[in-house]
């Protein structure tokens, strides 16, 4: 083994004081957001949704946003994040390469989205704002903005998809113990959640459903605003402190990745890994950048580029994204996480760029790769985390191959304490693989014919 | 606020090489181990139970023993741990006390239990063993063994207290998923076992009772032996990186604790951060050092010092210990965590000796200071470790009647996010506190009466 530590630390000191925003070097722009009859949004449109200073970091297109000094205090109680080398996983697949990972399960919440929901909550009261609702899925969103709500001190609430809510009691404690309402989505509460279930009583929800219920909610009151955990630019700016501290602590050891994995669902973990790598990639350097999805809901690489609603009630605006259809819901199989219909505009660019590779990984490669590193490292990943890892793997693995001394650096996202239950599953050999039918797909992406053509 | 940093840290190079050995430095010595009729165990009458290396450092006065390299290997996959300045929490309750808390909920399974179960696992198999039994109560202990187990190469078997094994599911995931079996204790696999489970059909089961099933198991096989997670001298020994850590790093600020706190179960993660502070005490410095537990289960404040046995069917040696009665079980109503009989010996001792104090709290006051920790912090502390956070928020408001600015140092010895069940709880109104009635412990104590006299 060799004597490199293996965790690469930063000072809080060397936390970055910015984030950055890949809009200022995009060499074609983002297309704009757009209502159902095709024209642009603007800023005002938005207002009732979310608070007007994030609204305009959504709209940014400044390259560096300074990160205020009451979110880096809190961001401190967690971050600089280590990044670690995965000795143990590298012995075990006797690779040459260098693995790296970035642990952002340490945080309170156990992932990354903490980063973006401290900013959104102290945005929010910021501009006067006293209570956030949100969605929801298994629970990682959710818990972490309860937690950043709490920290900050405002209100919030949080629509569960019923599966989840169902299947997953720890996280609804999570949140009540960071002082959150937890309801289970579709609910009585909207009537969005009305109507779904007099249409559909035993669904098990979507988080398309969730966040049309939360918004619903939010655009009533003067007081209430809408938090994101995923897809908005914003958002994808505020996790790219991942990629900016990783960077630094590679730099340490005078390394620079040739390859750059993080798992997609909505995209932000995978943008907060990857995007300050790829502002190098823009400027000439050359790194290949992977994002990873589950085989059953493949919206990277088998959803068409459209403009797409990013709820189901069709309360957002269009956004230019790979979409399996707002209406789509994965199959109950499917155990990994990562369901969301859409993927991040940012994502969807760059992918259309050709700036980013994407793949779609069998759930039980997944779980197998998830164990092995919990066998190796310790570390438990989540089910969403066990995508990157099982793509870290296949590629040390042709690294092996090639006898080729890469260095990979994997955004870890989060521990998978709360998820056991998949596991469980997986053990039992109560989990199988689900490629998503074509027909299925074809079926959900009807919802979109009348949609303006994305540009 | 201050602008010292959130956490202070180590890097691996300034790691201890070596564990702390109080038993160098007791002003008088600690009482052997004797057998029912009382004369003293020897090495060899314990070498059925544990490896001739481990039990070598049980017996050892070697002040200081060489931690190997491939312990320390494994232990930098979450060591040095941060030790953090509660800023948040401080500004909360107003004091001037500086309050420093070490984050042992880093470890992969949670708590501080890896310290030592590492180390076990490891001289285990140096001595050729194969195969490890032991038991746990809410999990904290068998997770971090079956994780140890699994990353040094060796299996691992794990009687879990019965009402813990029905209440917390995810532990038993945890611990499979670390390739570890988990059963029921009682069970139908001993003698003892099925004799308790003859007269107790009923029986939540208790930690003296799996310590029984496990030792039983351990001794009929050549390749087998048992491991502990608390009680015995080189337990305390291995988690002495606790304190040896914080010491370093409370020099990087230039400070020294007035006051140190653990909470105590069977009183390691207690002996970890106080008995490298303990050692200065004993050589003239002045430090206070609080153990504190629940009001349930009061074993240092209520348990005489006797010599007792550490498992239901006295398999084991008498210890020279304070002690409840080797067939106490906590009441029900008790969430809490700490539920073991007896005080390891070398904590009890220091008792005797007057070199620490003990406190017993309500359940109630802890998971407040649980849920205020959780709100200011962010973590969400395990159950046992609210007892320490509830004494350290008693002692910051002490220094804020009495205007002093003490520096409080506590061991924050895991997260609680495989314990939501108590908070919800809590937060339900369900959890009351229940000081134990002193009829229920002279009852208790009652099996003591043929034992020989403490010395």
């Amino acid at each position: 083994m060799s004597t490199e530590p293996t965790k690469i630390l930063l000072t809080e000191d060397e936390m970055p004081r910015q984030w950055y925003n890949i809009q200022a070097d995009l060499p074609v722009p983002l297309p704009p957001p757009v209502g159902l009859d095709g024209t642009p949004i603007g800023p005002d449109d938005l207002a009732r949704v979310f608070p007007m200073n994030l609204i305009e970091q959504e709209m940014s297109t400044q390259r560096w946003i300074d990160i205020p000094e009451e979110i880096l205090g809190i961001l401190k109680l967690w971050r600089p994040s280590p990044l670690y080398r995965a000795h143990r996983l590298e012995a075990a697949l006797g690779t040459p390469a260098k693995i790296y990972y970035k642990n952002e399960g340490v945080s309170p919440a156990g992932s990354h989205k903490p980063n973006t929901a401290v900013a959104q909550a102290w945005y929010n009261k910021q501009f006067g704002i006293k209570y956030l609702t949100t969605e929801t899925g298994a629970g990682q969103w959710g818990s972490a903005l309860a937690m950043s709500c709490k920290l900050v001190g405002i209100e919030c609430k949080v629509f569960m998809v019923r599966i989840s809510f169902d299947q997953k009691p720890f996280r609804k404690i999570m949140m009540k113990t960071w002082g959150a309402d937890c309801i289970p989505s579709p609910s009585m509460e909207t009537a969005v959640g009305r109507k779904i279930l007099s249409e559909m009583p035993d669904t098990p929800g979507s988080l398309a459903i969730a966040i049309s219920e939360a918004i619903e909610q939010a655009v009533e009151r003067e007081d209430t605003r809408y938090a994101l955990g995923s897809v908005l630019n914003h958002v994808m700016m505020h996790q790219t402190i991942i990629g900016l501290e990783a960077k630094k602590q590679l730099e340490k050891v005078g390394l620079y990745p040739d390859v750059v994995i993080g798992c997609a669902g909505g995209g932000s973990n995978f943008a907060g890994i990857s995007f300050p790598f790829l502002c190098d990639k823009i400027h000439g350097k050359e790194v290949q950048v992977i994002a990873t999805e589950p085989e059953a809901c493949p919206t990277l690489t088998r959803g068409p580029y459209v403009y797409d609603s990013g709820d189901v009630a069709k309360m957002t605006p269009l956004l230019p994204m790979h979409s399996l259809g707002h209406g789509f819901i994965p199959p109950a199989i499917h155990a990994g996480g990562l369901r969301y219909h859409g993927m991040a505009p940012l994502v969807s660019h760059v992918r259309q760029l050709g700036l980013i590779e994407a793949t779609a990984l069998p759930q039980t490669e997944c779980y197998q790769a998830a164990l092995l590193f919990a066998h190796t490292e310790g570390f438990i990943p989540a089910p969403e985390t066990s995508h990157a890892i099982a793509q870290t793997i296949r590629e040390a693995k042709k690294a092996k191959e090639e006898g080729k001394e890469k260095v990979i650096l994997m955004n870890w996202s989060g521990h998978g304490l709360m998820d056991l239950q998949g596991y469980d599953a997986y053990m039992s050999g109560k989990i199988s693989d689900f490629p998503l039918p074509e027909e299925m797909l074809q079926r959900s992406l009807e919802a979109l014919k009348d949609h303006p053509p994305t540009p």
